[in-house]
């Protein structure tokens, strides 16, 4: 394993201090438990917006603390849900009267841990569940997985609570966000846990992983190395299937690297992507393309699509000023 | 070789296809030849910043046209100097009575180029050339390379354009922050040229290239895999050695991803390098840490410093609207 770190149970608590000194104007790190808070809180009464889930996935979700999104993220070890007290304790931080929303994607250990959280505040609060990943069938056993479009979320119902929306709006409005959004991924490479020391799992040379998860969880189906346009194609046709946007619909399509592609390939693909969806008279009207949501250092990347509105919109270009994205600040 | 694209021959455009797409709102794509300019133009008299490069690097530079910064950059094939004719029919749309400024990396199909493009311009020009690299020394043969100390002179000198500076106080401005930067970089990996189909370099399993090149030039000298600490020091030695900081000065440091190296890796790694100048006295005033010149998927990262005083740090400040800079507007 080669990686520029000092050792494996060290990794987090380093990272996270260089995070919070590199951003010191956005954020403030808490020790004991982790959590990532906003310097400037918002003056009155403002919903809380709380995120969380394991590390590994930078920026996601520390890097979408600040104006305009989140109030604190909750980073748990790498690939490892955080702990009930660490959502706690940055609830009742952040919390100033107007209640807190939890933003969680779906994964077992974050549901059942941000549940515990949840049971033990004594404020009001709300959840809203991410799981946009439809590589896996609307009815499996443990629902669909969040994946990248829980950055979405994050922005749109960010934008709503900075504005003064109430608790019952942004719960609302992040289900009806969550339900307007498809993601899907193929890996190229696995990713390497530092304290597993090797690759998540195995690839052939010639092997994709379409519909991989954001830990490196196997697919859909591996299938033979094929050219971008076919990758696209699939991974397009399968979120076209689930949102199924009428001609004139507006998006947004978001393509994600996961940590190890080049830029110049995830334009490639926002290329191909936004021209399948061109071909269905569908108006691509927002794009984001980066590394958001990663998974380390694996190779490969993710489309995700939200269906828009006016409403969304509206919220989707309202100011906003954490360490990953910012513009109108 | 595992890429998401559809072709050896087809990479870059279709890449830069992509990359017009979904950034419309800032920039415009010319093709035949290639160059990419802000779509906003300055009203009235301002120097022309222009840049370029091979590709491979993104965001570098195309992803730094924009408000405040470049009027136009160049895109040659991957890892490859553009021509002449782009730079010279970039040049002659953007200019605008104030003169052209070519912000130049320190190699020599780039510096020919550039030359030639220059010698063809009917109007005022200079030419601010970047040799960052320290981990060669300052006599060799064919000089410094330029890396990742270019973005910070291209957002320096772009910020004093923006402000209307005329042509001789930019390429002053230009030689002042190439001369107060300083930048050193290890890779873990190769990187991959789409066209070469193989690792550009080997580099055993505990393997590390200590001052390696932003092309996969072989660095200073390979040496074992080693903590994150370790290189640091190494790397933050041979900068401090070259800059001599006094106890007190301010920096921007930033730290640079080649690619396919976690996020979680760049903050640990600013972590020890913010350590290292805090150890001296050196005041860390500024920072940026992020994939910005990359090459390709390879490993590891840069560390650069820019000694600062108040007009550097007040043009580092001012407002920058690109694809991948944006604060203030």
């Amino acid at each position: 394993m080669k990686k520029m770190i000092n050792g494996v149970e060290s990794v987090l608590e380093e990272s996270l201090n260089g995070f919070a000194k590199a951003h010191q104007d956005i954020i403030v790190l808490n020790h004991q438990p982790h959590y990532v808070t906003r310097k400037a809180p918002v003056k009155g009464s403002k919903v809380a917006l709380i995120s969380g889930g394991g590390s590994g996935h930078e920026p996601l979700h520390t890097g979408l603390v600040g104006k305009g999104m989140l109030d604190a993220a909750c980073p748990g070890q790498i690939f490892t849900s955080p702990t009930p007290d660490q959502m706690m304790m940055a609830a009742q931080q952040v919390e100033n009267g107007a209640g807190v929303l939890f933003i969680v994607k779906n994964y077992a250990g974050d549901v059942m841990n941000f549940e515990i959280a949840a049971e033990m505040l004594d404020c009001a609060h709300e959840t809203v569940l991410v799981s946009d990943d439809v590589s896996l069938p609307k009815d499996h056993s443990t629902g669909r997985r969040g994946v990248a479009g829980t950055l979405i979320v994050e922005k749109i119902v960010g934008a709503a609570a900075e504005a003064g929306a109430d608790l019952a709006t942004c719960k609302a409005l992040g289900d009806k966000v969550a339900n307007a959004t498809a993601s899907m991924g193929v890996a190229l490479s696995s990713c390497t846990v530092p304290a597993l020391g090797k690759p998540t799992f195995d690839i052939g040379d010639n092997e994709i992983e379409m519909g991989v998860g954001i830990h490196g969880e196997r697919g859909r189906e591996p299938m033979d190395l094929s050219s971008a346009s076919e990758m696209v194609e699939h991974l397009a046709t399968a979120i076209n299937k689930e949102l199924m946007p009428t001609s004139g619909q507006k998006i947004l399509l978001h393509v994600n690297g996961f940590g190890a592609t080049p830029l110049m390939e995830l334009y490639l693909v926002y290329d191909l992507a936004a021209q399948f969806f061109a071909e269905r008279g569908v108006e691509v009207s927002r794009s984001l393309v980066g590394n958001f949501t990663t998974s380390l250092d694996m190779a490969g990347c993710s489309i995700t699509v939200t269906l828009l509105d006016d409403e969304l919109i509206q919220y989707w270009d309202a100011p906003v000023h954490t360490a990953a994205l910012r513009w109108g600040c």
